[in-house]
């Protein structure tokens, strides 16, 4: 069973609620379940596409009340551990989609690599060091392809490796 | 949708892995999910028995490779928190059964009472303080009162409750 | 350089007070580290004891502002992570005394058998499986024991261990 | 009592590890508390120079061995929380100093400023958001810079600040 994350900040626009409603019903299409922090913007919109298509959506929340969960988050599991479940979404996850977002969906990216996990981003961040850009993450415009490539690449990956296939 | 913790030690007895694969059985023929640490012993046969009931069983690992999860879990999550996710376990449930168990399971009976769940025992620890016996741990020697219990439970409960309804 | 964990109920009683201080007091001048759980009761009582002999102490922190710290706290670490940073006491400590004590304790004293590290207990709580006491913790009415204890014992003990020497 | 970090790779340049070493001096001349990852690289480099001003340094290692730390550690707390411990640094520390770095720096920057900690970067990560650099990291090529923007700038700070004075 493939777990894929997906993270974006609460506070979304439009176009990346889009994006994350047809991730979410991909990821659901495509058998797998969807992780992620559980509460609104990115998080709520991609858990109600998965749930359009009858998916499983597992939300790891901050806090100690499951009722902070989105309405679309089949199983809501309340932490307690505060912004350090960022490292619990990214450590579950086998590939981490990542659409818009702020610090903590930054976090979430990071977290991701550092445990060689393989990242997607739709209309993230860009990264760079020494004014270059920085490699290991898989950009696209495409909700389907983020799909495709997060059910495909290996869980641990090289900094190297080919984002498509 | 109930979320009710089985804890236990990963080595078990043939005795407490029966009253687990019961308990498990229960939970999910009441519609709720199963959560655990997702290893061994106890929790092993608590998601069999809910997996031989079409129920959905989530282990919260301490590593990060989701490969360590028993056969029967069908959401592992690899935390990699090490035995830190003992307080997500209990953060996460709205009750907790406790069967047999070693200081891992009286960690998470400990955390789970901070916490306010309410934690239902079989064959497991008897606490005292002073020489007398601690309130707040409802024992039983029925799986099927356990899950009864679990399942009807507040999840927010004072030390003066009543197990049983 | 040795590091002791104190750690008891933020109420306690006026003799776990007294208790906590001198341990507090002794580990300062036996040229430990303490750390606890950096709020009131024993913990402050703890702190204050280590402080007045010159000893540095750190508090772990529940939430994310430092100044939840009691004043005898010399290095406090707001950690955000709730609960679950009993766990991180239980990890760091080399040894742990527990005083008295309610459900919070119990699990820094569960997680720190679970973790190999020996537990000395002034007035804490009593275990039982089956009727039987649990070996594993080292009880002593003297704070002055109790420090000699934490200060000598090794950090990964087995079950059978001597308590003194 | 001022507490700030200093994070950055375990695998550092020679000039990051120069940098590290005299933002460690710097900031125990300045009577602050270090804290880092306590490992090797830009941690060491920052912790030998605050020793060598007499500060105190404080490790927070990812996992369950104090031996893990760097020999200019004060304090090492073995923590057992994995990558998890990355947040634990963010929200202990009032200030953030970022050195080059890797993945595992990129994830304190972001955890620090979700937290609303000041961030101050030297040689580190460039952040874009659509082709635009993101507010709210204070760039500096001078270690002595960064000392005096970590002791001064407030611990909760707005994406709008000015990072000088």
């Amino acid at each position: 069973m493939r777990i894929i994350a997906v993270v974006g900040a609460g506070a979304a626009t439009p176009k990346e609620e889009r994006l994350a409603e047809k991730v979410g019903r991909g990821l659901a299409e495509a058998g797998a379940i969807l992780i992620c922090g559980g509460r609104g913007g990115v998080m709520a919109a991609a858990c109600r596409g998965a749930r359009e298509a009858h998916g499983i959506t597992v939300g790891i929340l901050p806090g100690t009340d499951a009722r902070e969960a989105n309405p679309w988050v089949s199983i809501p599991l309340a932490t307690g551990l505060g912004e350090a479940r960022n490292a619990v979404i990214a450590s579950a996850a086998q590939a981490v989609i990542a659409i818009g977002g702020e610090w903590g969906t930054l976090s979430e990216i990071a977290l991701a690599r550092k445990m060689g996990r393989p990242v997607i981003g739709l209309e993230t961040w860009q990264l760079q060091r020494g004014g270059q850009p920085v490699q290991g993450i898989c950009y696209t415009d495409s909700p389907e392809e983020a799909v495709r490539w997060a059910i495909t690449l290996q869980q641990t990956v090289g900094e190297g490796q080919s984002c498509g296939s």
